[in-house]
């Protein structure tokens, strides 16, 4: 496998040299950053790396096709960042626009699979040995921002590969900041869900808090966030997207994610699930259990599988048999399998947040991480599930770079402080309200091993 | 197939007799029927019944081996319970004690697989035959209460098979009656867990309410309890032991539930879940997060299915690419896959159920339904959610009968009120607390189809 494909190593394509050892370098002084965000808007197709930006780039790579344009930056930004989760790492990166038509520059985002660090090093490298054209910055001034699992079970590896500073941040904290500057700084970014109007997009804001932020990556968080980096892990779940990618991974053969949303999207959840129809032959209206809600996820499959067994047994003998296992699984759609386990996490993970917003008396809740991928099943679930549980008194919100809020938030870290219009990040470590006791609660489950 | 094996047969072996017709015929006049629960006690090992109850008793069918003796009942007794779910049919009813030297009854338990519904309704069929020797009520008087989601689907089947009475009876009010029942009038029926101590038993009480009942069947039902018959559905999920089921049987082949929960037992998690130390490389301790926890519930599928794509690719070619699929579900043990799914779906209830217990200020929760059956890895990871999350002040109850509260609930409506020592099921319906706005909450999941 070559380890970047031709499209995306185009991206930061530059003037070659450097070479720059391995010596520690001191990273820019942090004041001397100062990003300008007036004007920031996100770019949806104009973007002049449109046609290297579009989805995978190879394998273990995606180029995500919506960099948010700051038009008034002019400054040198010397560092990246980078969010190394349990299944994918995000990178956000700054360069300028590549033709001087354009004034300032953007953002960009791109991921790796964590399992494929090795690319997203050599990334690094390529992105380090290209700073002068890209940012204005010399090469072997890069700093990484590094934060998630991996900005500590890959320390050393980027660190020797690399050969530059590497600050690790804390994971809660950037998302966290991350949020709050797609809340507070940009247009277009955070949107609620229904059918009807896929995308109603909230005007940035000051007044955000308190909120609860659900992050489902391979696993969920749920943090209350009380003021500018004032949170607290108050649960998650270990049922998330690298529950639904593992499971299906192995029931259906589909390799990647989008390969998996994209059958459930073909796919009728009652071919596998028992409804409350198939209990009661109605509904239970004396509770408010329609037909068609879903009694059990896969409950379908013990039933017919006794079914098929006695078809065997009492008509053609023991001939499948010895194909068991196989039919069986042909006999249930893996679409049908793959809406399934959509539904499921993401009604289970919509009604503990519910809970978890009821406990800790949140009214707006924010679903970030990369399982979402502005996928709309996965939406409507969710907001459905919030209204819902919260008779509509409850709205859940989405956003556009949902997979970024560590990344960003540890892209942000290196700003010195108001550097925003709207003061979003202003230092208030001194009142962090970070209870300990608290936080014990935070592991959303135990292992016995 | 045999209808019924030889062992569970021997059961309700009796005069023989009757052949009583399909008319309807009126049931005894309730009044008439009154339970004596004094001295009530479970038998564990010295039934006389023993050699016949021992689990399985054929395809389909499986006998309890924990009788309630009532050694004061003399009375007849003309009806049996039957609570049809989505999965498992459970039947209770009463008998004598087979030989004069013991006085009384006894209440006996057995299920059915409701796919095997007409295994259910031959035995129903036998009990009535043999209803002189069983209780002294003369054949034909049998009347059947039905409960649960088949009382509806399967009742005009029932009816017209056994030409007698049924009474449909709701299923929440049953499950809540059987509850009640237990907890006030069975010694050595609720007991807290801890690996140290498996069975801590409570006394009977009278002060219960108001607490939480979690019934994990193929789905999951959460129901508060204010008071007798004083019942609301708060919640629930659709992650329950039909989804449990349903994916292990589809990943590893297993055709019982037993079978399924032995895997459980000798599997490690982390062959297959994705554990904080796999992405940290060490703990999350600022937020309280053990490197042992679960990060992923089958989280480490994606990781490894990569990982062995590229070793084929680097090293061996494509001489697995063949039978891929194969080789990376046996790649991963079924024991691992069996306990990380008993995990995850135990801790999410765990979880679920001490958010709503938090919501409506509830102290106790009790834990029924036929996905428990005993099985101390789930009591264990469902008492440890509780207490984990409530920081030890809630503690969580299971029952000896977990799998019959709607069965005994259902077999009690057959009751004149006050009969029991404590006046439990006393009768409130004036009082009761439905409130139908609430209840239109009750669906635990929603259904898009």
């Amino acid at each position: 496998m070559p380890p970047l494909s031709r499209s995306f190593s185009r991206e930061v394509r530059g003037e070659d040299g450097d070479g720059g050892g391995r010596l520690h370098r001191a990273p820019p002084n942090p004041s001397d950053v100062k990003i300008n965000v007036e004007g920031a808007f996100i770019v949806d197709d104009e973007s002049p790396f449109s046609e290297t930006k579009n989805g995978a780039a190879g394998e273990g790579v995606y180029l995500e096709n919506k960099d948010i344009r700051l038009p008034h930056h002019t400054a040198v930004v010397s560092h990246v960042a980078v969010d190394i989760g349990g299944s994918l790492a995000k990178v956000v990166y700054f360069s300028r626009e590549p033709n001087s038509v354009l004034e300032g520059g953007r953002l960009n985002f791109l991921n790796f699979e964590t399992e494929r660090i090795d690319l997203c090093i050599d990334f690094l490298q390529q992105l380090k040995q290209k700073q002068l054209k890209l940012n204005g910055s010399t090469p072997g001034q890069l700093c990484v921002m590094a934060t998630g699992g991996g900005a500590y079970k890959f320390y050393d590896r980027i660190k020797e590969a690399l050969g530059v500073e590497i600050i690790r941040e804390d994971e809660m904290e950037c998302l966290i900041i991350g949020l709050d500057f797609f809340i507070t700084e940009i247009p277009g970014e955070v949107f609620a869900y229904s059918e009807e109007e896929p995308m109603q997009f909230e005007e940035p804001r000051t007044d955000i808090y308190p909120y609860l932020l659900v992050n489902i990556g391979s696993g969920v968080s749920m943090v209350k966030v009380a003021g500018p980096r004032q949170y607290e892990r108050v649960g998650g779940t270990s049922l998330g997207g690298g529950t639904f990618w593992g499971i299906l991974s192995l029931l259906t053969g589909a390799r990647t994610f989008d390969e998996m949303l994209k059958m459930a999207e073909e796919g009728d959840n009652s071919g596998v699930d028992m409804l409350v129809g198939d209990i009661y032959g109605t509904g239970y209206a004396k509770i408010g259990l329609k037909s068609t809600t879903i009694a059990s996820t896969f409950g379908k499959v013990f039933k017919m599988k006794r079914e098929a067994e006695r078809n065997a047994e009492d008509g053609e003998g023991l001939s499948h048999a010895d194909s068991e296992d196989d039919a069986e699984l042909a006999g249930f759609r893996v679409e049908d399998m793959s809406r399934s386990l959509l539904y499921a996490i993401s009604n289970n993970i919509g009604q503990i947040a519910y809970l978890q917003s009821e406990k800790h008396g949140l009214r707006h809740i924010y679903f970030g991480g990369s399982f979402i991928r502005g996928h709309t099943q996965t939406m409507n679930t969710l907001s459905y599930a919030i209204r819902f549980w919260s008779n509509g008194e409850k709205e859940a919100y989405f956003l556009r770079h949902e997979g970024y809020l560590g990344a960003v938030g540890a892209f942000l870290k290196r700003q010195p402080k108001n550097w925003g219009r709207r003061n979003s990040l202003e230092d208030v470590d001194l009142h962090r309200l970070v209870s300990w006791r608290e936080q014990a609660k935070a592991s959303s489950s135990k292992a016995e091993t």
